[in-house]
């Protein structure tokens, strides 16, 4: 991850380039949470390009940029895009990365974000191609288990990890089993209805690495004894068979007492947001709000600074950041 | 209105409030109109998510906030929005309040931004959220009765106002009444059809303020000794019976030759553009426009320092802001 | 084009206004390279009003203002706007243009900028008006002719040049023979169907300036002694009779093989991009883009910075932008 690489896979990185970002995430706390400012990218120019609408991701790599001090531009949607006139991906990366100095790309189809960055004149990072690849996602997830697990004295080296709900087709359980494949010894439990298993080449990835896999459809034995419980949605137009998803509706919930009865004290509960609140939801009840150990919002506001720590690396300031810091001037709540 | 605060309602408005902010607006007019610039809140990133598309009050809040050296980030429609999904609005909000230091929000549910508030990690302004409140509104009309009849030799304490048009369903005139209830011996003159009179909660504050209401259909008397007449469009689609609507077109319509004859020489003219200016219109003509005492595009540019004035107040550099001071450097057409 | 002017025709130009604006954007050349960087519109504010939507010309004119030191506030589309609502051009002029320094609008309608552009109270670019208008690609069209065939030892007095395609409904090859007319002794090959020729009125224009035309159906002959070949594309839908498309097809395409067998060996390529990249497309093809007289990126690339000159000129920043030059701190892929 020098400067000028284009951020498109997780396959990308090892295990040093993530303690590299990890380190320079850290660095960026301070900054996210405004209790200082810097200006090092002002001047400098993300373009955002979500040719596939998702607010949250946009606003989220934003900010990040806008933290550094940097300006963005933004598209969202194919409607005005030359691309529906026919234009390739190479001709609208030749275009579009005149107009800036990096540039965030989010698009339906896998793979067109690595056939852009082939042509353009500017890193590129992947925000997401369709079922494909969404790498800061992984990547803040890796760092939320890292930093809720230290608080707890413990490391990834040695993880205990359960992922529940739909691991058929959640890209993010995806992603992040593959990174877990460059840490030691980690316990994976994955609990999910049989239709909805873990495609059997993340289980193998797993095993290959060393690590302890267990295959289940029961919550309650697989989430005593984890660090990290991982959840995720399961919607029900997954089920051919909608009897079938009667069946196991409710058994992958996790509720307050759920988690009292079978987690250990410090359990860490994540989700990779949004979460369904409405009543028919079976994923994490809105009774776990007030449960510390409920990550999820600091999941959301470690993908700000994990996001930061990728633009500082990629475009070479990360070693110089510190030195364009200033004082907030304005009101801050997360200070008072 | 402390450092921090939601502004969510005019409700919440004292008057020293509203003495706090005009003040606060008046020393933000030279920045609004570029003889000098000011950087305070270079650094810090505004939220300006319109869940409702609202173009000119999006962008009077962003460029408001550009005034003061803050950069935008923003949000238009839900479509993209994980609130689709069933995401709570207060999860909406633990997210999205990590990615800024403040929040405008607009969103066509009533109280949800009330909602969206009490789970925000920082301050949030209501940009409109659907018939309820759109506070900055009602406050930049205030500004513009209290700047317009000052320059007259009047104070709003003692104002005389005509209401005209819809009373019933503009949210503007309704807002505007609460306002008037914290000033004294005002006259309030409220010209409808029946169907679309004032509804009876906002006529017994008025008068429980102590203030003195008529309620007519009849324009011409009604405007002949006021010093402003606050004209709002009335949409046929209102009327149940469409012949009932027939029978008022145009008779609450303003035009030069009835202003001439009727109006005082100074009263003031005022609207929540947009004005429709479609021949079968019944609002404000065009032959308005050469009138010096038509402050409707005044009325815009006040929002725009009200609006720097909120950010002021909340994020607590209405006191420093001018210290930050700089001379603007290109062309100035306001100054030639 | 003094500070102030709005740019809204090309027919607004005159050699001399045309030569500061190429001199102008000679120097912001290492900008936008970002050799260096400049603040100098540090506080102003860009309204990129966007009422038709068209993602590269936005995008281009909001980086180039960002390049400058400046802001930018957008709106794409009309849905959201009060013009549904019967708002005249005149009143969103008034309105908006108290948001920002300038104002860069396209707008679906013929006509509509100027017309906004008469009640605006600040400088306002057409970003295009329908079939009308579209200054600054005209102007970046011959600004990259010029900086192509200078390398050359040319000059546009005595410029040959062929165009191709469709000549009856491109808007920029008839506002670059417009252009044209401005100099000496050029030779223009016009190559297109004949029920896409060009259209009288521009090659009686470009005969009463003194110019050569020729007009023809022959696509080898016309490219064998040119400094430029202008392609556009063919729409097949513009034949009333698709026997007629049918015809034509192929014929108007250029490919390495041709361009081998008929160009002399500089002869520089262009194009006002997208390019259809589809197998069926009829313009320019892949296979050229190895070819080092391709210069339709340059084009883009030229767009941004002539769009920097034209912000700088009408702001009056383009004698002082060099004194808020700053050195560039982050990677930079341009110069490695």
């Amino acid at each position: 991850m020098s400067g000028g690489a284009h951020i498109l896979s997780i396959e990308q990185f090892h295990r040093d380039d993530i303690e590299t970002l990890f380190i320079t995430a850290d660095r960026m706390e301070p900054y996210a949470q405004r209790r200082k400012m810097t200006r090092v990218l002002e001047g400098a120019i993300l373009g955002n390009m979500f040719f596939e609408a998702s607010t949250r991701t946009r606003i989220s790599f934003g900010s990040a940029f806008n933290l550094l001090g940097g300006e963005v531009r933004e598209s969202v949607g194919t409607e005005s895009s030359s691309l529906v006139k026919g234009e390739s991906l190479a001709d609208t990366a030749r275009v579009l990365s005149g107009y800036s100095d990096i540039i965030c790309m989010r698009h339906p189809l896998e793979g067109s974000v690595a056939e852009f960055a082939s042509a353009s004149r500017v890193p590129v990072i992947n925000g997401g191609d369709g079922s494909n690849e969404h790498p800061s996602q992984a990547l803040l997830d890796l760092y939320t288990i890292q930093k809720e697990i230290m608080a707890r004295g413990r490391t990834i080296d040695g993880l205990r990890i359960a992922m529940i709900g739909d691991l058929r087709y959640g890209r993010t359980v995806h992603s992040l089993c593959k990174l877990l494949c460059l840490y030691e010894r980690v316990r994976v439990v994955l609990v999910s209805p049989r239709e909805l298993a873990m495609p059997e080449q993340y289980v193998e990835a797993l095993q290959t690495a060393g690590h302890h896999v267990t295959i289940t459809e029961e919550l309650e034995s697989s989430i005593s004894s984890v660090d990290i419980v991982y959840s995720t949605r399961i919607q029900e137009e997954r089920f051919q068979d909608r009897q079938q998803a009667d069946l196991y509706r409710g058994r992958f919930r996790l509720n307050q007492a759920i988690y009292t009865r079978h987690c250990e004290p410090n359990t860490v509960i994540m989700h990779p947001l949004p979460r369904d609140s409405r009543a028919e939801a079976n994923e994490l009840d809105r009774d776990l709000d007030q449960n510390p150990n409920l990550a999820i919002f600091r999941q959301t506001d470690n993908g700000l600074i994990v996001r930061m720590a990728l633009f500082a690396l990629i475009l070479d300031v990360a070693g110089i950041f510190e030195n364009y810091a200033q004082d907030v001037r304005w009101y801050n709540p997360r200070i008072g």
